[in-house]
């Protein structure tokens, strides 16, 4: 799941922004962040007058026209029972443009048509969200399998068919798997630990013959619980995408496509202040982390309450969740007022009116390192939010009914296992923290830093 | 267990070292390591010019001594069913002893009546390791517990009696633990997960009140194991203290406490070689230690093989353990060396009768420091070592037959949580060592330095 973060957020000029099919080299797009660092110290990494709301706008325009290209390139892919890989990335890419609508509807609400904004963002959250849950469901199995693997010594997964990547493989496939190992679960029950390890070997199905027969039957166990959740997920999304809710949504984002309601105040408001509110509410709520704690390794942090008799999640991974949220926020505003400046740039003139600072000229050209590190920082907390929800996975299938002592075993180690990651991703989100605070001296949790154009 | 290492370690003169009663300040003993640092960077540290055997013979004298105080002081106690502190104080102490001149015998080999050694390290080698045993099982116990009531977020451990520092508390207590736990088992065998965290809340007992149902099993499983093997080893240490093979040995410590049995050539060795030889010994295991990947957080490497079928000890442990017990025969190696220079200083002339090469006058006012991260790195190996053991334990609880699942979940957590503790400890040991390298430049895993007189 994290690879989604990875594609380029530079600026982008032109109304085909997509990776995909489509008009991909605009005038102006270098590599990523290219055309930020200006050649002579200029006002290129961002805009250093005020932004205009037709920023927004352009922005807001161009998600809107991906948001369709994708919903296009998704019902031509055929989204029947067997989603195609055509298909998956549709959706991906469908939920990243209804996450940048919702996104800059939230941080520039100043700037919209209030009511319709709030009617909007709800709508993008729901399309979001009920996307993502097969695409969840399927990477957390993945993950989860991976890790037994790895806790078995046996180094990678192996080859286990369309099904890890994409949608496919029904409930049938993982049934027979957890049926094949039956017998070596009669074999652990009463067994010695040698009679039981050799079971294993013997009588476990082929793609996991090197698992022992614990590790083998918590991997069949997780394997049919969360193909089950991927396969109902899969079913709501058909739902979701054929119903007259999300046809609603359509026909309005048909509409931003062409035409952003903004507020009556708008084109006399300036960007920078709310992208910078936006900045401030994470530096806030980063400041909030125990990074102290985070930042000594092997704090042992996640695994308190591992035991805990509360089934629901951690509630310290919710300040870390929400600090994923808000970076993403951050990192979204940031791609509006850079596309800002990277149109300016195209156009050979500043992108305000305004003179450039010289504090600015010396500042600005730090911001592409920034951004990629913004990058590196969301990416630890993708991987924070993953491992916690896949422990919770192996936590919830540590309490089925009925499962033998050696599966249980199996789950309880890959849980702590999990919590680790998560122990792991917030030491590397501290890491790549620090580095930002040094690097380009913002965004450090020390306190607010003077006021920049953004 | 890791406190007997923080005994002073420093020169000692006279024939009373112990900390016990008994003579405890001679002429020249300050602080540990205090009279190495001399006043004008002479050759204080250690010893400039060759060490005697005779430093070696003094050293195996005191230890003798100390070891039949020890043993004095193990029978006044009363070695009946229930050990008491002064006891457990003495076999510390009796096993602290023994250690050292079996190290001594290992590394001073060379100056030693061949015959006569190794006839001894054997029987030493027997002393030590059955009176480490009942101890060892205690501290595995205290160590799990702590760490199931840390899991639960229970923060410590409540007071548990007498049992967790000595050897108090037959099984008769651990019985009852487990069968007040009964009711619990039952509740969490059917019950979905809010009834058997209810459950868990009011039938557990009282000493466990705030422990999940799985996390209480889990503890009255390893109570019962562990005592269980704790009283075992209580008799075997009993019955040896009785044998006549232990008579044997004491003869002989009696023996070596007035005369050692040095071997022709002796006093014409010096002991420096011998000395360097085990250092370099260390130097090289350390060198074929996996340090990069011990040094780089998180590696999860410890966990690799953690549902491996194979019930032995983890391999990966192995190196590790070795340079623990190579790292202690260094220590004492240079208690017997500083012990001269300790000695030599007392009486206010140099060690040998060579003079202080200018090298030796820089590089040795470091020694004390050095044998503080000495002691650091070795505190870090003996974690290494208990959380090793104390993964083992649990996971081979969880191959008891007929466990319930919540309770095979619960030591599964706890193995992972061990073996995470071993990566914390290759981590702690892998920083401290850095820090060697770079305080004192020696015995990083770099390469040999130049020839230091030791």
């Amino acid at each position: 799941m994290a690879q989604r973060h990875l594609d380029p957020t530079g600026p982008r000029t032109g109304s085909g922004p997509g990776p995909g099919p489509g008009p991909k080299t605009g005038p102006a797009t270098g590599p990523a962040g290219g055309p930020v660092i200006g050649p002579a110290g200029g006002p290129a990494g961002g805009p250093a007058g005020p932004v205009p709301a037709e920023a927004l706008a352009g922005y807001l325009r161009a998600q809107a026209t991906e948001f369709l290209r994708a919903l296009r390139l998704h019902r031509e892919a055929g989204a029947g029972a067997a989603a195609s890989e055509g298909s998956v990335e549709a959706a991906l890419a469908l939920r990243r443009a209804a996450r940048r609508i919702s996104g800059s509807l939230h941080t520039f609400q100043a700037v919209l048509d209030p009511g319709w904004s709030e009617a909007m963002r709800p709508e993008l959250a729901w399309v979001s969200g009920t996307l993502a849950l097969e695409h969840a469901c399927s990477a957390r199995l993945e993950r989860l399998l991976q890790a037994l693997h790895r806790l078995s010594g046996t180094g990678a997964l192996p080859a286990r068919g369309p099904a890890g990547a994409g949608a496919s493989g029904g409930p049938g496939r993982s049934g027979a798997a957890a049926r094949s190992s039956a017998p070596a679960a009669v074999a652990a029950r009463g067994g010695s630990p040698s009679a039981s390890s050799a079971a294993g070997t013997t009588t476990a199905a082929p793609e996991r013959g090197s698992l022992t027969v614990g590790a083998a039957k918590a991997g069949a166990l997780l394997d049919r619980q969360l193909t089950l959740a991927r396969t109902r997920a899969h079913s709501t999304a058909l739902q979701a995408l054929g119903s007259s809710r999300f046809h609603a949504v359509a026909d309005k984002v048909a509409v931003l496509a062409s035409e952003v309601p903004l507020a009556p105040a708008a084109p006399a408001t300036d960007l920078r202040p709310l992208a910078e509110a936006a900045r401030e509410r994470l530096v806030d709520a980063v400041a909030a982390l125990p990074l102290l704690t985070a930042g000594s390794p092997y704090n042992a942090e996640a695994l308190v309450h591992g035991l805990s008799p509360d089934p629901a999640p951690h509630p310290q991974d919710a300040p870390w969740h929400q600090v994923r949220l808000l970076l993403r926020l951050h990192r979204y505003a940031r791609e509006v007022l850079l596309r800002a400046a990277g149109a300016a740039e195209a156009a050979g003139t500043p992108a305000g009116t305004e003179p450039a600072a010289p504090l600015t000229a010396v500042v600005l050209p730090a911001a592409p390192p920034h951004d990629l590190r913004l990058l590196v920082a969301g990416e630890a907390l993708d991987r924070h939010r993953d491992a916690s929800e896949a422990s919770a996975a192996a936590a919830h299938a540590a309490r089925t009914p009925r499962i033998a002592p050696a599966t249980a075993y199996a789950l309880g180690v890959l849980h702590a296992d999990q919590r680790h990651e998560v122990e792991a991703a917030r030491y590397a989100f501290q890491l790549s923290w620090q580095k930002d605070v040094l690097g380009s001296s913002q965004g450090g949790p020390g306190g607010p830093d003077p006021v920049r154009p953004r």
